[in-house]
């Protein structure tokens, strides 16, 4: 049975998907009709409900994927499968102390959140209170169950505890301005994941790097889809040809 | 300090690794030199060590990335890029209860196990004994916290419980002769991911998924590399140009 | 200065591109404003005109690409990154013998005739005239120099010459029911393309180039752009990410 | 009848390639075994020659795309792929009258004077003596009927003809020296194309291009290619995963 008060992720036939929280009376209008939330907590995740022209839609438990691709944005956010690639790359695990600078409209946040438990934790910075705020209001959804500390302050200026993190993200404009700080508030062999959006920037930063991490590699992920339609296995003719570069390295002692 | 019996990395100056084991009086040789393991355990993770021509090694600490990419194989394994894109789209987290047809080298078993704590569980089926074993060998570097259950069965005469696994993978030859099993063994919403080298396995694939499944997709994950020289900023002319096709979906009561 | 009847290609402060013919006393309205075709023909290429709300539009002379990209289609078309390919891969010359199956809307035929002299020769074959009519009209903007006979024919039931092409390109639905005949026209050593949309017709014509033809290719070409803003370079977000796969061939005698 | 003095293109059945020149009494070995020339005189075109240990060697007319993969070589060279997307983008045609400067290993120059006829015309401009001389017996390969006019200088220090060139394509390492010479020597509404290695060239050659030319674009373009067996279609596992970046643009009387 679904709650009051729980995420659900709708999903038509015709393969929309919308993002709910279910309320007592609530209700839900779609192009294929109104939903009743009422008829939804009646139900088991996996079920259909009804609209009011008789069409299906469908009731699933969202998956980190679904929350991330419905943030409520003000900024740029990223993507599932860069995220992925940072967790793998990066290292991140149930108990991971991460810092996170630049918290955006906390897309990635909400992506290492799904991951941490109780001994796990995330400071994340950002100086815009209007984007911090949004980013709380996303996270909130998942419920996470490490801590994650919301800083709002603009991270040049902030203070880091010492070697205290296995693992530092920066999203930022000009992160060479603070990878000396960084550096400092990471663990020895602790790792560093930087997103820039041009090739400029990844030029620029890769100085500040230099000498005190090692390990680094610049990387791009693409996806590409099929169009699964029985005897006409092809790409989709449509793709997102570009997300963000990933900057990635390893803290020495040197 | 490093602990005998403890997984390092190590990284050379020319940016070789290796992932080793730590054993008192060992020794390891590369081509910059004798490194003396004794030497290893007086020192921290970040730190380096000396080779009897004087070449720097570094001590690091491995991350999921690192024993992934070591996995000791006798098949063609799982990449990062992929795993941590069927982490999100799949939505692992600690907790999750996992089923996994086709262990093969064990590669993406030990990026679940990454991921999963005390409540999390995998079980694993791999007909082929000489392959689990590897697996088995291949995971156990990590000390997973979950309870992963190797199974050596030919998983096509299997029993699998019902509607007990929050995720299924498929990594076989014939995914279609097992979907009837996987959909009974999956929770209602439950995620379904099926790994497959060609085409023609994805057109085959696709009827017996229709109807119980929905948001079927299929992606190809690249990863491009750029070549991180200051003021030359450009991809690398080498590139993996394909590991594997990815369809996922979502079971659902019909 | 420009002549009545000839094409141009217009191109404005914002980036939109019209190709037109100019006609005496013609006029010509866009976003930006309405253009005098008069006030064109006192012009040179390279020059601009100005709309009556005194914006500038470039003059430019048009070359195959711009033709290709504004033809008139009822089709999907080829695409100029794939006709530039195609080029190269068959080794087609102002003297080339090509015969080509599947007309469509006469993109390709148009930079296949671009690039052949009088001693140069397409026969086309289509069998809807409706879209032999378009070809025909797109094709007719160049002038071409060369011999393109157009055959408003079901190429599965025409009779080709014996031996006589340097080239053969299908883009049909079934090119391997064609391939006996395509294989019997092409001169020995004459090279074969054929356009695909799906994997599962890939899959399916390949039996029937088996050991006629060698040196078989199957190919995808991409087109990846850059955003080109000083300071802020990178790819752009959207891209097309699939046209068409291109197999092609040579032909032996056996 | 094939002639001595004639290029032909060997493929084995393995799938070898070699560029050879036949001569009377001359023998190739493979590591198939020894091909006798004056076998391969008395063939034609499409036929089978049988080396010493009775393996199949096919005789291929060879194409534009096999002398550029078979150019001799001192310098990177510029690939078919891009080749053919220039020849489309810049739109070559028989009669073009084409500006090259740093004619390299001359695989360009080879790929346009594949299309000139003797009313086309390259001038192309190297510094390096050495690299001219084996773009000079490079291009020799294919006879060219245009007049391709070879200069041993330095373009920073050359002067060129004024509004003559339809097209003009630079391959050096600072564009951007030049650009104004180059604009000069462009025919209004002529097209100039730009082949860069690096992110950072693309940030640096921008600035002089504003304002002259317009339709700038940067591209880079991609080949993937597909494992061709039946049953098992599938992309190969490795890829070119960059070769250069193409800047091209349209100049315009500002």
């Amino acid at each position: 049975m679904i709650s009051e008060g729980e995420y659900v992720l709708l999903y038509s036939e015709k393969g929309d998907k919308w993002l709910i929280k279910i309320r007592k009376d609530g209700v839900f209008s779609t192009d294929l009709g109104i939903i009743q939330h009422n008829d939804i907590i009646e139900k088991s995740f996996g079920e259909y409900v009804l609209t009011h022209k008789n069409r299906k839609i469908w009731i699933i438990k969202p998956s980190i994927y679904d929350y991330i691709l419905k943030t409520r944005r003000r900024t740029q956010i990223i993507y599932p499968k860069d995220i992925g690639y940072i967790i793998m790359k990066l290292g991140v695990k149930p108990d991971s102390k991460i810092l996170e600078i630049g918290t955006g409209s906390g897309a990635l946040t909400t992506g290492l959140a799904w991951i941490l438990e109780k001994d796990g934790l995330i400071d994340t910075y950002e100086k815009r209170s209007e984007f911090l705020d949004l980013a709380k209001e996303n996270i909130s959804r998942i419920n996470p169950k490490a801590s994650i500390n919301f800083h709002n302050e603009d991270a040049i200026e902030s203070t880091f505890k010492k070697e205290f993190y296995d693992i530092a993200f920066l999203d930022i404009d000009s992160p060479w301005l603070i990878i000396d700080k960084v550096y400092e508030a990471l663990k020895p062999s602790g790792r560093i994941g930087i997103l820039l959006p041009t090739y400029n920037q990844v030029d620029k930063v890769l100085p500040s790097l230099e000498k005190r991490f090692i390990d680094i590699e610049g990387a791009e992920i693409f996806k590409r889809e099929l169009q699964l339609k029985h005897g006409k296995i092809r790409p989709l003719f449509r793709m997102i040809g570009f997300t963000a570069i990933l900057i990635t390295g390893i803290k020495i002692i040197y």
